[in-house]
């Protein structure tokens, strides 16, 4: 034999090695960090030309590590939104607590796979620790079970297909789903990507508080009933991102129940509210959904990249996902632990759930619950202030819904124009609002009205921001 | 108005006290890179116990640094396979280059999205350039577009989705799937989250080398045509998880090319050795597929978490995956750039490419390039090696395959064994082999024979692991 080529450039790095990268690293994102607050809410001076001159081809030789930096935190992220700011009130914001990020270094580092338990005992019981916590906090009885996602989409997605396989036969296209016309896009996207064609999915009209007309809901089965369709799910809006609405989610789980349907909630941003008194009030009857959407990106402040499913009945999970190859013979079972790869879509994949057993192991829950409860304080004097402003600006502000939870939805509305003068008024407005670049705010449309949205979410929001954005919001009225 | 509740613990870190929580990470990193060789390959002493220890309720109060860090490295990370080091020859290893962790600390320290371009232009561009960078080396034309994924699960799903949408109709509950019987059982899997019934996913046997027969292939098509059935997708191995099999890709592309079917290439292992001169021989024709999966965190060495999709044409991602909500009314869109929620499923996801991107920028291509070559050597090493180890022991190891890529199938053949003996030993010399600690190998079963495999993947992993593999088979030989 040959003997084998050995590489002349190692891919390593020592110890110490690393120790430099990270440092030069870290003084990038400790400055990015200590001047969050003032940095611009978005920049897009020059982002084509930005963007340009990433394109290039595959370099055969490195650099070395000071330019690389440079170009990456200069050229390639002065452009776009600043999400982790405290500024970014567009969306639904999270912010993503710095923790999250070592624990992202020490996860990669490692880099251990939890989708089989005997691969990773510790890591993978970590995640079921978690996911245990997301299970108590929502109300589930010990035989939940769950996983982590890369996000909403996804997870909504497997819930579709669990509830799929649980509720309809192999031949399912006469199968339908509900949910409101208020519920976000990725439910509709799930269920195409699931096999259903467009149709199946309905989308129930909402009362004046944006949340779904359950009598219509009622009324829309017993139709496609009659008509020979085969109703199975029904998913409800914990949050919507519109408005913030939160269906009635007991009555929800009556229908389910009546009805014999799969009752998912979509509680991406509106979950972790049940950590507060106010979140339990308006989420009660939450537990009794099969299966639940969480987004710790979200609501529990954590960076992109974390979604999470959880079944009431981890079994269905399960029963819509075990299969495996005949190379897993050695990747041994215990039914005291879960194997990740048999309730989920996914094999080999990083261990998601470290990032938020970090942060929750160094500051405990409580700030998290604290946090909450300051950003449902905020909506609300947002609301309160923006009613306030139409008498000192002698204009007509609407807050079109009361925040249900952090979502303040508001349009300007003057006498004599029509409804699409307004939209563009209003999309005038939405533009000198962000002009000055100290806030960002997200517009969508409401019954075919354009609104501006206000979402209090970022962990890094505070009294001051708001403010500021109630400041922008008054300069730019005066000047549309 | 009250005003709101200020949490009284914050979750900000700033740039000094993330400095302290990293360097306090990096010490334990440091420890872990410099000591990896000398790690044992797998660990399960007291696995279950370890485990059960991290069952704990939700902390209302938090811990400081140094316990915290302790507890992750000593109880959650000592039990489990050493994924990262050079001794782990299982399943399909890469073992993690450390820069990819640090552009995941940066990553999620600045928490951008990049589903959008506008959100995130600079980013969302240097995904558009990494996967170019791909297209590139499988030899897709400017038309290509893709994604990252988290997987190769997931990208294998989109391919499947992408697929149905292109080439059947609403009611595609025929359309019939064909691969071999050596593929990943993640294509079964991604079928049937895509809505097909079991059955429709057809596995064709291999010739002697663990390739598709193709005169099967067509004569399975045939069959299926004249019964009525819709095939619509044949997925070709371009490296299987059992042996590291090829298919022939030419001849593929021709049957799909005849057939007319949506040709996709299933590389999550095999396609970056297409940066060989060798590889390039064995997957001649990839570029001919509709689309190809490939998993970054296989054969180029990055850590778990991400695969990537890509489509010959772009635009038939697009057709499949694109939907938008109404709050996306702001998200301006422009034609020179990709919003990647518009070709794939998910909506707001972390950079992924950022893990790949800087470990490139730094090295350049060239070293993974030698890495892969030496990877070939090696496993053509230690097959001859294998081979001649028979004389010396006068004892009957047989090497299953030759290897295409980088797997040595191996078992032990003693005259006078039933087929269950045979398989109970070399259960046992696997149990033998790994006991020491020294190494670990995955078997798989090959027409119900139980085989042993090496699969020479880490960047860690040089010619002196090898030889600790093959002396401990050797030893292990001997014990059985």
């Amino acid at each position: 034999m040959n003997s084998p080529n050995v590489p002349d450039a190692s891919l390593e790095l020592s110890g110490e090695q690393m120790q430099q990268l990270v440092d030069a690293a870290m003084k990038r994102i400790g400055d990015f960090l200590d001047t969050l607050a003032e940095q611009p809410a978005w920049n897009d001076d020059d982002a084509v030309e930005a963007a340009r001159s990433l394109n290039e081809p595959l370099p055969e030789a490195g650099k070395s590590i000071q330019p690389v930096l440079e170009r990456l935190f200069n050229d390639v992220l002065k452009t776009g939104v600043n999400a982790a700011g405290p500024n970014y009130l567009a969306y639904v914001p999270g912010g993503g607590v710095p923790h999250a990020a070592v624990a992202d270094l020490i996860a990669s580092s490692v880099n251990r796979y939890i989708g089989i338990w005997s691969g990773a005992p510790g890591l993978a019981q970590l995640e079921a620790t978690v996911l245990r916590w997301f299970a108590d906090i929502i109300g589930y009885p010990p035989s939940a079970n769950g996983f982590f996602t890369s996000g909403g989409s996804l997870s909504i997605w497997s819930a579709i297909v669990t509830a799929r396989s649980c509720k309809l036969p192999q031949n399912f296209l006469r199968g339908t789903l509900y949910t409101s016309v208020q519920a976000h896009h990725s439910i509709a996207k799930a269920a195409r990507f699931a096999g259903f064609p467009e149709e199946n999915v309905r989308a129930i009209p909402v009362d004046s508080s944006f949340r779904v007309r359950s009598d219509l809901l009622r009324l829309q089965i017993e139709e496609d009933r009659r008509d020979g369709w085969q109703p199975f799910a029904l998913v409800g809006n914990a949050g919507t991102t519109n408005t913030g609405a939160v269906d009635n989610l007991d009555e929800l789980a009556n229908i389910a129940e009546e009805e014999n349907l799969w009752l998912h909630h979509d509680a991406s941003y509106g979950g972790f509210f049940m950590l507060t008194e106010r979140g339990r009030a308006v989420l009660h009857g939450i537990d009794r959904a099969d299966s639940v959407t969480l987004d710790p990106h979200k609501s529990l402040f954590m960076p992109y990249g974390i979604g999470c499913l959880l079944a009431r009945d981890g079994e269905q999970l399960k029963r819509a996902h075990q299969l495996r190859g005949e190379y897993m013979a050695a990747a041994s079972t215990n039914s005291e632990f879960t194997d990740f790869c048999d309730i989920s879509p996914e094999l080999t994949r990083n261990c998601r759930a470290l990032r938020v057993w970090l942060p929750i192991q160094l500051h405990g829950i409580a700030p998290f619950r604290r946090n909450l409860d300051e950003k449902l304080d905020l909506a609300r004097y947002a609301a309160g202030e923006l009613r306030d402003l139409n008498g000192e600006l002698n204009d007509d502000l609407e807050v079109v819904a009361d925040p249900q939870l952090t979502v303040v939805a508001f349009r300007l509305v003057r006498a004599g124009l029509s409804q699409d003068e307004l939209n563009q008024l209003n999309s005038d407005l939405r533009d000198r609002i962000n002009s000055a670049r100290k806030v960002l705010l997200t517009p969508t449309f409401l019954h075919g009205l354009y609104v501006i949205r206000i979402c209090v979410l970022c962990f890094r929001t505070h009294r001051e921001t708001i403010d500021t954005c109630l400041q922008e919001i008054r300069r730019a009225v005066r000047e549309v």
